[in-house]
């Protein structure tokens, strides 16, 4: 039976929840009691509502009521029942048990009645046969290592690093902090090489498992362990993850991988460029520690030392202490599939909001990404029931569940290069989801001319850990700050880095400890993360209520004056960064004539708004349309066919990936790059009128007509 | 007093023209005296008409009434009266002169009452401040020729080619028939090589002057001189032209070359690459025969004798006549404007139909481009008639009137890189006609789903040469053949090849003698091309009915059929070609499923059409839309990001230059490419792929939705 949100307030103010603590043990039986009553009525009523809820003649021309009758359909019991079904069994894409999983959305979607196709492609997948490291230590003894995070669990992939070669490793280990190029330097000043060594690395912030492999390789070390010093909460866990170069599958890059489309061989170039040419692994806390102790050779560099666990006594290497690490990988074609379930606008069927998350987890995917899959389905249970309630939206809403997104986005990103052209021309925007829920506090980010809709949405969810707030209320008072989508970690990029689709990604928590390791499960979900669901709950209605707004809206509630704002701060700040270096004067010129186009269409979306019309009016119907597309296609402006240098798929110039962590940017990622590689002042001055033409690009899309 | 095109029909039955041969002088003298009064009262009256003729409340439902209104309106003597005024001086494009002709036409659309608007770009031209070629014969006599083809003619410019680098070559002379690779390879086989010597080349049909001197340099010839063997009709007439490689402004490459925009120096790579490394000059036939005549060697290649003007005799060199040619030229950066005028739709003014002409000229340009021009300001004064008698397009017409192509096609390439974003958003087709009339015969080129319309409207036009048939009637027995449009030589190039704009490119004549000579005046037009100025008409007639149908059908006339047809054909072609060297299979499927589309997209139009709907309901409207959204973004897909291969600013690849003339493909400019090469049967195969992958997008457009 649902259970709407109003109705378990008192249980959440009760308990007063932090996100770590467990919650009483009555009190978690008494729930698992409630759900399991509730799981076993809604799986076998799945669109089943209160007859009272939802009257069949509802005032839909109202959209508060309809908002509020979206938010009162709320069931944490029926997202806790999805969450637990799609977590049952580990669900590796490409392994037999992800077919399960898929099967469960997709027929969850067909159940409600929604139209529901799979998009289905062939994606180079990669998965490991045999790992082992070894170690010899100063006093000659020998140990192997348990490579595994869960004994004797044969159903999880044991953890490894997919597409890292077959091969391998055998030296003595230099520990390199996080791996970054300023930590080699830091060795370089103590006179520390790793050529010919295996690396050992520490997980940090900035710069991610590829990315230390890739440093590490240019550097001419022979193999890399990576540990996670955040040890999935004490449980011995251990990071499994890609190592893949750029996203979407390496056979077909650029274009779909189709089932009889075109694949590379594995030799050619533009495959083989995108796998480190050195083998790697993760390796457990406890591992890393008995190498480190260990390690003999020079004492860490001063700003290593006493940051995390690292000791003011600890030496890196190379000294006597070796390891041998052999990895034998097996890199296959599988068939992947993404879940595309339809709701058919009414008005405007040809523009389109997307709502996407992802299916497949390194293992149990309870946090990552089912927490999300699960909100998704709910989504589409609420819709559904909107639906049966006369509702149709304005504009086509599309649920996808993706594929393979573990492996590097594979699922989104072959979805879009397959429709890339009719995204660019119809898609309004891209929300995505992907852990739900980590833990407490809700993170966003956003493409920023969606701020100001994603905060009033944040106004109309109530906070699911304080009954007299809103998510707003909580979110202003914590972080308070929306992101932008630079980072390239979930399934946005692929919309927004290469479609220039104006995107939203959203999570409650962050750097939850059992990140891809075997403890993602839905016990660990409920015992610490969200024990009643509410932080589901709210993150669904959150996600619901941008699409129907999105998708309902006459005139899209896209605020561009954001957008130009935010582009001057970027912009201050690379002046900042320069130092004179190079000329901000083109950015200043196009900011100021986008602040004006931005200006002018605010004021012609609030006359459209403002204007009264019958719904069969033509003249004003094409004047929203106009604009609508405008304020669409503006965010297209941004890319650039060419894209960023050396890594041309991403074409996107004001957000999207900068090789260099040190760069610091977030944004504006070719001038970063030429600013972190220590680019001709000539270089740089032309990354930014790149993005100069990019800026206006958006004002001329965003203006309409021609020059 | 515009002479309605009915009124003169007896007079062209009467004199049955031939296109070279002059009319009588009596005719030609009364003619004058006619147009000479009606010019004198058109200029004084722009917008005058018959009020008769023109009643203020048509019935412009009708849409047959208003084509006949259109054509009606139709003035020789008004189009003769542009053209003299276009042509009274030479108007090269940067020079002071071109800015009369700027005034003009600028002033023209004003005066109607059309919207209008200059796009001004900077660009770098090139112009000769010296030229000398000077020969030493076998008797060591010498001589200085005359470069110039008119005495003393200060106001022409001399001929030479732009962008052609300064300096001198001074070495023996080698015939090298049309200096193709494969005359190359026939001098080869006799034992001549061009290494240090200077070429002589005739121009053939397959490469053009930028070829010659491309393929010359590759060959390490020190000069090029390149006559035509069509001496200006017997003139003496001498074949100006540029030899820059791409197209568009060079300093600016692949961006707008706006005014403060960024602006590459002539030492940067991207800008040297677009500029041969060894000089070249055109040479005038009686010069050119002098050269051959000397030349001693072997005897020209079996191959080359008794064509044209070469006889059997004719030694091809190495031997005692050397030259010396030196050239100073002068790069510039000037600025280019072009004009464009503004029907702002009733109905859908967010989509755009485009017709284009350049008006800058080598010389005097009545055929190249004023013939053009003077029909496009009829246009422009038919169509604000038909605005005061109550028309307004559906969608919005642009009357384009472009600068500097003579260069380069700059004017027209700068202003689609400023827009291509709103282009492909927005612009419905693009009309180009550059030499509207340079003899007999309607030639057209267009991409294919235009071919029905284009046929449908030559029926609705008088022949200009016979006045009981129609444009279609002696088009289908002369050429019946609508060329497709690969060729880089007017200014339907950026349009099409960049920004994937479907459009038609038209003429009157071919291969007309006096071609970029000093000969190409307002008299020579009356006297050898179009002395009433009937085809003027014709073309006018034509291009603005193409105009109006596109602006004004609610359904898009676009029928996508026989683009899958056309292709196919292309596919059997190309198949024939390979012999198996790869496989066409990627391409077959990929036409299936887009002939699958293109019917059911002509199934959806005809009910469209078909159904009844009041002006104002709001449902069919967006219907139409859609569809004709579609319809108008299918030929988007067959662009790629990534161009063609060595010339990626080139995106169409279906329709665009190939490098090699002899690939003779004339369509996929990758594939032939790949195959003129000899490159792997991998590379060919996956440029067959790329083809495959471009149709399935655009089957994807016409369909809508995701996959």
């Amino acid at each position: 039976m649902s259970q709407p949100l109003t109705a378990t307030r008192p249980t959440i103010a009760g308990t007063s929840l932090s996100p770590l603590r467990q919650p009483p043990p009555l009190c978690t039986f008494l729930f698992l009691i409630v759900l399991i009553v509730a799981t076993f009525y809604t799986l076998h009523h799945p669109d089943a509502a209160p007859p009272l809820l939802f009257p069949r003649n509802p005032t839909h021309n109202n959209p508060l009521a309809l908002r509020r009758l979206f938010l009162s359909s709320a069931s944490n019991a029926t997202v806790s029942s999805y969450l637990r079904s799609l977590t049952r069994h580990p669900h590796l894409a490409g392994t037999k048990p992800s077919l399960d999983t898929l099967g469960y959305v997709a027929n969850h979607f067909q159940t409600l009645g929604l139209d529901t196709r799979l998009a289905e492609y062939e994606a180079l997948l990669s998965y490991p046969a045999h790992v082992s490291v070894a170690a010899r230590f100063s006093n000659d003894t020998k140990m192997e290592f348990d490579l595994n995070d869960v004994p004797g669990g044969d159903d999880v992939v044991r953890p490894y690093h997919a597409y890292s070669p077959s091969g391998s490793a055998q030296g003595s280990v230099v520990f390199v902090n996080h791996g970054e190029e300023r930590d080699y330097r830091a060795l370089e000043s103590i006179g520390v090489s790793v050529r010919d060594c295996v690396v050992l690395a520490r997980k940090g912030e900035s710069l991610g498992r590829g990315g230390i492999v890739k440093v590490a390789e240019s550097k001419g070390a022979l193999g890399v362990l990576i540990y996670a010093e955040n040890d999935g909460g004490g449980l011995g866990g251990i990071e499994r993850g890609t190592v893949m170069r750029g996203i979407g599958d390496p056979v077909s890059p650029g274009w779909p991988g189709v089932v009889g489309g075109e694949k590379l061989r594995l030799e050619d170039e533009r495959v083989a460029r995108r796998f480190p040419k050195i083998p790697s692994l993760p390796l457990s806390l406890h591992n890393a520690e008995i190498i480190l102790a260990s390690l003999g050779g020079s004492r860490a560099p001063v700003e290593w030392r006493n940051s995390g666990r690292i000791g003011s006594g600890q030496r890196v290497g190379p000294g006597q202490t070796a390891v041998n690490m052999t990895l034998q990988g097996e890199l296959t074609m599988k068939k992947i599939h993404n879940v595309v379930a339809t709701i058919r606008g009414s008005e405007e069927p040809d523009r389109y909001v997307i709502l996407g998350n992802h299916r497949d987890a390194w293992t149990y995917g309870a946090v990552d990404p089912n927490s999300g899959t699960s909100a998704l389905l709910d989504i589409g249970r609420r819709f559904s029931l909107l639906l049966k309630s006369g509702w149709r939206p304005r504009r086509t809403i599309l649920l996808c569940s993706w594929d393979a997104e573990e492996f590097g986005m594979i699922g989104s990103t072959e979805w879009v290069e397959d429709n890339v052209l009719n995204l660019g021309a119809s898609a309004v925007a891209y929300l995505n989801v992907d852990c739900a829920v980590q833990g407490s506090g809700f993170f966003a980010g956003a493409t920023p001319q969606l701020d100001g809709l994603l905060l009033d949405v944040l106004k109309l969810v109530q906070d699911p850990d304080d009954v007299a707030l809103t998510v707003e209320d909580t979110f202003k008072s914590q972080n308070n700050i929306i992101e932008r989508l630079s980072r390239v970690d979930s399934d946005f990029s692929g919309f927004l880095h290469h479609a220039g689709i104006s995107s939203i990604d959203m999570y409650y928590g962050a750097d939850y400890p059992v990140y891809h390791t075997a403890f993602d499960s839905y016990d660990w979900m409920v015992r610490n993360a969200d024990p009643f669901f509410h932080r589901h709950v709210a993150m669904a209605g959150v996600w619901g209520l941008l699409g129907i707004i999105l998708a309902d809206e006459p005139v899209l509630p896209f605020n561009y004056i954001s957008y130009a704002e935010q582009l001057q701060a970027h912009i201050d700040a690379l002046s900042k960064l320069l130092q004179g270096k190079a000329s901000v004067d083109p950015l200043s010129v196009a900011i100021q004539e986008f602040s004006l186009v931005a200006k002018e269409a605010a004021d012609e979306a609030k006359k459209l708004k403002e204007q009264a019309y019958s719904k069969n009016d033509v003249a004003p119907a094409a004047k929203r349309r106009d604009l609508n597309d405008r304020m669409m296609l503006a965010e297209r402006g941004f890319l650039d066919s060419q894209g960023i240098k050396g890594k041309e798929w991403f074409k996107h110039l004001v957000y999207g990936p900068a090789a260099e962590p040190e760069s610091k940017l977030g944004f504006f990622p070719g001038i970063a790059d030429a600013i972190a590689t220590n680019s001709s002042q000539g270089i740089i001055q032309h990354e930014i009128w790149r993005v100069a033409r990019a800026i206006q690009r958006a004002s001329k899309a965003l203006k309409g007509g021609f020059t």
